[in-house]
C-alpha cells in the first residue's frame, strides 16, 4: 500500500476550480451559479460532512462571476464551514420551514434579479433539486426577471476532469478495493449467508483503510447471478455459485467502484464463457481508452466483444461511467454519449451481459485517461473466473 | 440480543399503507400521487436497493386513487422490482438523456390531464426532486392541465406512526447501536487517531449485527468538541478529551440514530455539568412524550432545563426528531412543529447545548410513543459523563 494521500486539498486546488469555472461562466453567459447538491458543495468550498444524508436541511453555495463563493447553510454548519476556505458564510437557525434559507437567498440573488441577470442551476441530466420543489418555485417567483439556465454541462465540464491530488485519492480507494476483494476467499465459503459476506466484506475494507463502505451490492446463485443491484440475502453460499460483489468504497470523499466474480467450488461452463467473453470486452475497452476517443467509440469496442454472446442490448443501459466524489458521474459510455475521453477523466469500464436462461455478468475496472494506455486504478480481474 | 426480525415485509404492510394513503387521497382531493424518492418508492413498494446512490437515473412509483401502484423503472432495476408486491412495472433502458422515462409518465398521467385532475407530488419540508429538474418542468409542460397539489403532508402523516413491524426491525439496530456503544472503551484509548476510532466504530456495529453505518460523526478535543457533523481527523486522543460519536446504523433500511459522549482519562467541572443538564433535559422529555403531547411542548420541556446552562438557542434549530427509514424524519421537536405526538410514532430526543468558549454537547435518546411512558429504544445513557 502506497502512502496515504493527505486529506483534504490545497487551497490553490479550489482557487483553480472556482477561477475554471468563472472563465466558463463568462464564456457561456452565466452571471452566477447557485449550487445546492454535496458534490457540487464540495467541489468550491471543501465542506465534506455526512450530515447530508438528513434531509431536513437544504445547503447552498453560490458562485458570483467573479470574486469568492458565498455559503447560505443552516447554523449547525458554521463552525465547519468556517474550517475552509469560503469566508463569506451566511446562516439561519435551521430547520425553519417557514423560511429554510429563502429570504438569505433572495437577498443574494436580488442583485441580479434587477439587473435581468442569468443564473446558472443544476437542472440537467444526472442532477436533482436539493431542496424542497415548493421553496424553489417561491424563491423563483420571488426572482421574477432573473433568468435561469441549465449550469449542468458547464460543472459536469469541470467535474469530469480531475487534478491530480484527486486522483491520488482515487488511486488510493481503488487500491484498498482491490486488496479487499483479494481477501474475499477467506470469508466467502460455502454455507456463509451471503448476508455474512456483506458484512466480512466491510469489515475488511475498513481494516485496510477505506474510510466507508457506502456502496456494496451483488448477488450468489446457482450458475450464475440474476440481479445486479440487491441487498444481500440470508441465502448460504453453495457450491456452483457464482457470486459478484460491486463496491464504491470511499476515502476522503473519493469513491472506487468495481466488482469481482467468483465461483464457489467450481465454475461451470457458460458462466466461464460469459466471464471471458467480458474480460476481453474490457480489454477491448482499454485498448481504445485514449484522449479523444468518444464515449460512444468506447461503448462499441465493448459491445463489439459482448456481441459474439449476447445481441441483444443489456438493460443496463450503458458499459461504464465516470467516477469521482460519486459513485457515478458523467460521462456515459452508452450510444447517446459523444463526450470525447480527456487526460484526466477517471472512468469505469463495466460491460455486462445476459447469457443462459435469464442469467447476467457484469465486469468493472476503474481507470484514468492519460496521453497512451490508460491508468488502471483497480488491479485487472483475473482472466479467467476465479473458483473458492 | 432479542431474535433478529424478519427482512422485509409481509404484503399485508403494503396493503395497508396503499388503503390509508388512497383514504387520506380522497379525503384530501388527490387524484393519483407520483413518488420519486427512495423511502417513499421503499415504503409503497418494498422495493430495497444501494443502487440509489447512483444520481444517474430517476426511479418513480405512481400511487393511483385506487388500484395498486405503478412502477416506471429503469430496466435495471425490473427484476428486483419484480419480487415486490407490485405487478404493474414499466421500465425503459436508462440512462437516457432524452427520455428519462418521461414518455412512459406522460403516458401514465394522461388520463388525469384530460380530465384536469389533481397530482400529489412531495414539495415540502425535508423533501426533495429527486429527478433532473428540467425533465420535471418538461413533464409538467406536457400535461399542463394537471393540478400539481403539494402531498408532502398526506405522505408525512402515514410515514410518521410506524407499523409493529417497522418498530420491531428499529429496536434491533438501536439495541446493535447500543450494544456498539458498549465497546467503545475497548477501542477509544489515549493515542488512538480519531478516525482510526470511527473505523473500529463500523467494524464493531458490523460484526454485531448492523448492515452498515451509512452516518457516523462526532469529535474529540480538549474539555470539550466545538462541531458535531464533522468528519474524525487524525488528531489522537489525549487524556482530558471528550469525544462524542453519533450513528446512524442500519438494519434492513431501517436507522438508530443516537450519540454517546466519553471523557478520556478524566472530565473536567464543565463538560460534566454541561452532561448532567442534558441527560436531565432528556428525563424531562421523556416525562413528557405522551400520545398528545406536542413536539413544540416536547422542545419546551427540554429547553426549560438546558437553560440553567445556556439560555441562548442552539443553532441546531431542534432538539429532536422522527426517526425511521431516514436518518431524520418529520416531525421535529422545534418551536415551530405543532405536531401531537401518537402512538406509534419513533422518535428521538436530542438536546444540546453550549457552554464554556464555544464549546458543545449533544445527547440523544430513540424512543417509541405509546399508551403512558415511551419506551425507550436505545438503552439509556449512563447519568454521569462516562471516564475511559
Amino acid at each position: 500500500m502506497p502512502e496515504v494521500p493527505a486529506r483534504g486539498f490545497e487551497r490553490s486546488e479550489f482557487e483553480t476550480r472556482l477561477t475554471k469555472a468563472q472563465a466558463l461562466m463568462a464564456q457561456h453567459g452565466f452571471d452566477g451559479i447557485l449550487l445546492l447538491s454535496e458534490p457540487e458543495v464540495r467541489y468550491f468550498s471543501g465542506f465534506q460532512t455526512l450530515f447530508w444524508q438528513s434531509p431536513t436541511r437544504p445547503w447552498f453555495l453560490y458562485l458570483p462571476r467573479s470574486g469568492e463563493p458565498v455559503a447560505v447553510i443552516p447554523g449547525i454548519g458554521a463552525d465547519l464551514m468556517g474550517r475552509t476556505w469560503v469566508r463569506d458564510i451566511r446562516t439561519w437557525d435551521a430547520p425553519n420551514p417557514d423560511d429554510d434559507g429563502i429570504s438569505l437567498l433572495h437577498d443574494l440573488l436580488g442583485p441580479l434579479n434587477a439587473s435581468r441577470q442569468t443564473l446558472g442551476i443544476l437542472k440537467g441530466h444526472e442532477t436533482g433539486l436539493r431542496m424542497p420543489l415548493g421553496d424553489y418555485e417561491r424563491l423563483m417567483a420571488g426572482l421574477p426577471d432573473i433568468r435561469v439556465k441549465d449550469a449542468t454541462s458547464l460543472i459536469r465540464q469541470l467535474r469530469m476532469v480531475k487534478s491530480e491530488a484527486e486522483i491520488a485519492k482515487l488511486a488510493h480507494i481503488c487500491a484498498i478495493g482491490s486488496d479487499t476483494f483479494d481477501t474475499v476467499p477467506e470469508f466467502a465459503r460455502e454455507g456463509t449467508p451471503l448476508e455474512d459476506v456483506f458484512r466480512a466484506f466491510r469489515r475488511s475494507a475498513l481494516s485496510i483503510g477505506a474510510d466507508d463502505v457506502p456502496y456494496l451490492v451483488g448477488g450468489a446463485e446457482q450458475r450464475g447471478y440474476h440481479d445486479v443491484i440487491s441487498p444481500p440475502s440470508r441465502r448460504p453460499l453453495q457450491t456452483g455459485d457464482v457470486l459478484m460483489l460491486d463496491t464504491g468504497a470511499t476515502f476522503d470523499g473519493y469513491f472506487c467502484d468495481f466488482d469481482r466474480n467468483f465461483a464457489i467450488g467450481r465454475a461451470d461452463d457458460a458462466s466461464r464463457h460469459a466471464y471471458d467473453v467480458l474480460w476481453r470486452a474490457t480489454e477491448a475497452g482499454l485498448n481504445v481508452a485514449r484522449p479523444g476517443t468518444t464515449c460512444r467509440e468506447l461503448f462499441h469496442a465493448m459491445r463489439a466483444v459482448i456481441a459474439e454472446l449476447d445481441d441483444q442490448d443489456a438493460n443496463v443501459g450503458r458499459l461504464g461511467h465516470g467516477l469521482g466524489m460519486q459513485l457515478t458521474e458523467w460521462p456515459s459510455h452508452a450510444e447517446f454519449d459523444d463526450t470525447a475521453l480527456q487526460e484526466g477523466m477517471v472512468i469505469t469500464l463495466e460491460p455486462s451481459l445476459s447469457y443462459g436462461d435469464g442469467r447476467t455478468m457484469v465486469h468493472e475496472e476503474n481507470l484514468v485517461i492519460q496521453d497512451g494506455a490508460p491508468r488502471l486504478l483497480s488491479r485487472r480481474a483475473a482472466p479467467e473466473l476465479p473458483v473458492i
